[in-house]
């Protein structure tokens, strides 16, 4: 009977080979997977231990069967199959770009970001790691931004489990190196000829861990928080292309892996944009499964519109700008970090729980996606934005019901100041226009800048958001569409959903508790 | 004995005269006062009833004499003095601009401008202006915005006590004209060639009843809400021109007059740019006392750096853009409209009393000025903003708490990112710097946008203030310069002020309580 391999899931072959003294460079190994019409090349991986594995993710269902190919006549021409079986029903495929600016599995079924980031959780030892886990599992999170490099910072003072590369570390710098850069070169400790397969075993299965739970796994290939002590932000261009081509070799497999080529990729010293231009090309180039390709900056963005780049992984406290992002880019806009809800001395990490939450909804009624972090200060050195462990903050719940109002939502586009839909929606015979001007409006947008107020709609599901912020209007006047129209009001806060009206029509007041943090949900009834 | 007038006060001289039918157009009246080296020329008004007068305002003690010039000769050539005495103690003399952004009384005190609106409380009957005194005289404001004209408007229903102009309405539009911009032409109703005193009588009695408060008059000249009901924004350009020539024959001898030549000067119809730089320009050669001249915006900004124009009076809710104001007009920034405390159905006027105290600090901790309004929702449609009577709202006792900080510090300068001054005060080794990014920061404000955190500073008094709006940092590292300083916590909200260091010096970490609206000041001892 053959393997059976669900559809989305991966299939792993391994061969036997002990014959090079550095299997990482001296063995070449590829295999082509077969099915009817389609034909897909993959590249396998030493894994250690005189085993070199090749891993498939099958994405339709059926016989497949493959041929490996090797410079290694031991490993070459190595046949085998397996039949893919339809998905189980948590298992919906690879995240896509769908509908340009958002995301949906590859199966159809929608995906709505909502992320949290612990850059290294996956390096801090199994307790620590499961208690991370079980956390995620009670959490609203589906998507998790984590590293593949350990990491040396504020907070960050432990060593990783294990290292990527063989070799022994000799000197740690023993305070506040981030800031140190002190040689643009990496240290002597390491053999960056090979990789330590049991390091990137323990990678892949948090991966996996987080597969299990439904998560994504937005790995950070890259990032700048080491600062030469360890030196892998620092690495020769060849030593970076062949981690690249392992990483790919070895993960790629896994439905539920982003590419997040850097975390903020304009901090590295030594790195041209063109460097970046070329790695995350060469991904893009061998990556059979096309996984979504982002690169996350500090201050500068990325050219979101290379064609490699799948979507804007923004870090910008600005989230009112969401709309502008729509408009340059025309990918999805994920702020992968607006700031995080804590209390340490830094500005990116002192957000108040209403901050965040506001953010939140700021970002996700336009027509973005914002992500969490959290940073409260603590004894023991475990903030939840790194190491991960216990969420400890009060936005956590907010998201949660954020994400149950926008997983119903359907794709929203953010309204502008002059645009007509919003005008006609308005009554401006009773309310003046929501941004207060008669006429003008596009003036105050050049100089007056985003406000609080602001709203998303989909005019063929009928469906318009608005958002309040710091704002507490008490009524609310709207010159509705053709048709009836229920309309709800939220408390992003307390967390409440109240339908106010049922088969609203024309010209409709709103009354609302002059209180902060309120919505109101206007949805046509297609049913009546 | 010759009469006593206090400098900074008005002599006033009257004369009478029957002998015209149209004494506003048929009579020419000038004065010459002079003192010393000093000659001052005025212009007299005839105020009704057969009376001519003529108003100064001293700026200088000892005797003045003058002389009149007229075109009647029995109003030709009559001559006076008076003796100017010394000011009384709440007399500081007129506001000027000081220090490029800052403004100062004439003898030399500090003004900090404290403004509220109430654009027609001056029209509402004596028993309603007689309560919008009593709640300004235990309020914090040192500045109000008001109109010279009736306003027709939401909420702004009822017609004044008189007209401006002799003449009889006839038929008032009765619902939303706001909106209405029928004609261009104004209504048949008024003599526009004559002036009806009693308006006038009543318009000076009130800016005089502010003066006696230490409040400033903002006058707002012509205003767009009106829209032809009664044609006050539309009338000939020669009768505008009458009507700034009335006004500082009448008005200009008040020391606590302002010129705000519009409220929303882009929302007239068929007045262009050169009509309002015209405008400004009359009034600037004719005022003889130079009085603040300035004009204010719905959504495009007037240019703020003609030479007429003294201070910008801003509309926006960015209130974060003072620096850049500040940088491009060279001129005190003073956004007289941010939004409104209160719950109508408009963005303008539905700020919580958080975010409307939020905007006050955000303004001035960065070296600008910020103004209130009130807007909540009232069955008699007494609404603070335009008719006055009550404060309701919650910000108002907050911004006295915030007058009392910021009349005690010294002219603040807005931190920039990449001040090199900010980046030498932190603390980067222990905090980062305050805007979390080790290196690129400027890339941030491309980019990023501003956020909440904030700081303005003052080196020559070793004065910084921080203000951290929706943050709640529980810790905050400065490196102080050369010197021993005071540090205090400030609940901005709660309205309380902690000592929490004395004589630090260096290095120095300050604990905060996780708490939004939180502020810190530091302040060097000159003393120590």
């Amino acid at each position: 009977m053959l393997a059976q391999v669900e559809k989305w899931d991966f299939f792993e072959y391994s061969l036997p080979y002990q014959g090079s003294d550095n299997p990482f460079l001296d063995v070449t190994l590829e295999a082509t997977f077969v099915h009817s019409n389609s034909q897909v090349r993959v590249s396998g991986f030493y894994d250690g231990g005189g085993v070199f594995k090749v891993r498939f993710m099958p994405s339709q269902e059926g016989v497949w069967q493959f041929v490996t190919c090797s410079n290694i006549p031991v490993l070459d021409g190595q046949q085998g199959e397996f039949l893919c079986v339809a998905p189980s029903a948590n298992n919906h495929g690879p995240v896509r770009v769908f509908n340009t600016i958002n995301f949906a599995y590859e199966d159809g079924m929608p995906y709505l970001p909502v992320g949290t980031t612990c850059y290294v959780w996956n390096l801090q030892g199994d307790e620590l790691e499961e208690q991370t886990l079980e956390t995620l599992r009670r959490s609203p999170f589906n998507k998790i931004r984590m590293c593949v490099f350990p990491k040396r910072y504020l907070f960050n003072r432990n060593e990783p489990p294990c290292y990527p590369f063989p070799g022994e570390v000799t000197q740690i710098w023993d305070a506040n190196v981030e800031r140190a850069y002190r040689s643009s070169e990496p240290p002597q400790y390491w053999d960056f000829s090979q990789f330590n397969p049991q390091y990137f075993q323990r990678l892949e299965k948090r991966i996996l861990d987080l597969r299990t739970l439904g998560i994504e796994a937005d790995l950070i290939i890259f990032h700048p928080y080491d600062s030469g002590a360890w030196g892998f932000d620092r690495m020769p261009v060849e030593v970076n292309q062949r981690l690249l081509r392992y990483l790919v070799a070895r993960l790629s497999a896994f439905r539920n892996l982003w590419w997040s080529f850097a975390n903020e990729y304009d901090l590295f010293i030594g790195r041209t944009i063109e460097d970046w231009y070329q790695y995350m090309q060469l991904v893009q180039q061998i990556d059979p499964y096309n996984h979504l390709r982002s690169i996350h900056n500090c201050g500068a963005f990325y050219d979101h519109n290379k064609p490699w780049v799948t979507h804007c992984s923004i870090q910008s406290q600005a989230v009112g700008r969401v709309p502008s992002w729509l408009e340059k880019y025309h990918k999805p806009v994920v702020i992968d970090e607006c700031g995080y809800e804590g209390n340490i001395s830094m500005v990116w990490g002192d957000l108040s729980p209403e901050e965040m939450v506001m953010r939140f909804w700021l970002g996700f009624t336009q027509g973005g996606y914002v992500g969490h972090g959290e940073t409260y200060l603590s004894p023991d050195e475990v903030l939840w934005w790194s190491k991960g462990g216990q969420l400890k903050g009060e936005s956590v719940p907010r998201i949660a019901f954020l994400r149950s109002i926008f997983e119903h939502a359907p794709m929203l586009t953010p309204f502008k100041k002059l645009d007509m839909e919003y005008l006609d929606l308005l009554n401006p015979e009773v309310s003046g226009n929501l941004f207060g001007a008669p006429a003008g409006g596009d003036k105050i947008i050049a100089e007056g800048g985003w406000n609080h107020e602001v709203g998303g709609y989909n005019l063929e599901h009928g469906y318009y958001l608005f958002y309040f912020g710091m704002r507490q209007p008490a009524l609310r006047n709207f010159n509705l569409p053709d048709g009836k129209y229920r309309i709800d009001l939220i408390d992003t806060w307390n967390m409440t959903l109240e339908t106010v009206a049922e088969n609203a029509m024309g010209q409709t007041s709103i009354e609302l508790p002059t209180r902060k943090f309120m919505a109101i949900r206007i949805h046509r009834n297609f049913d009546s």
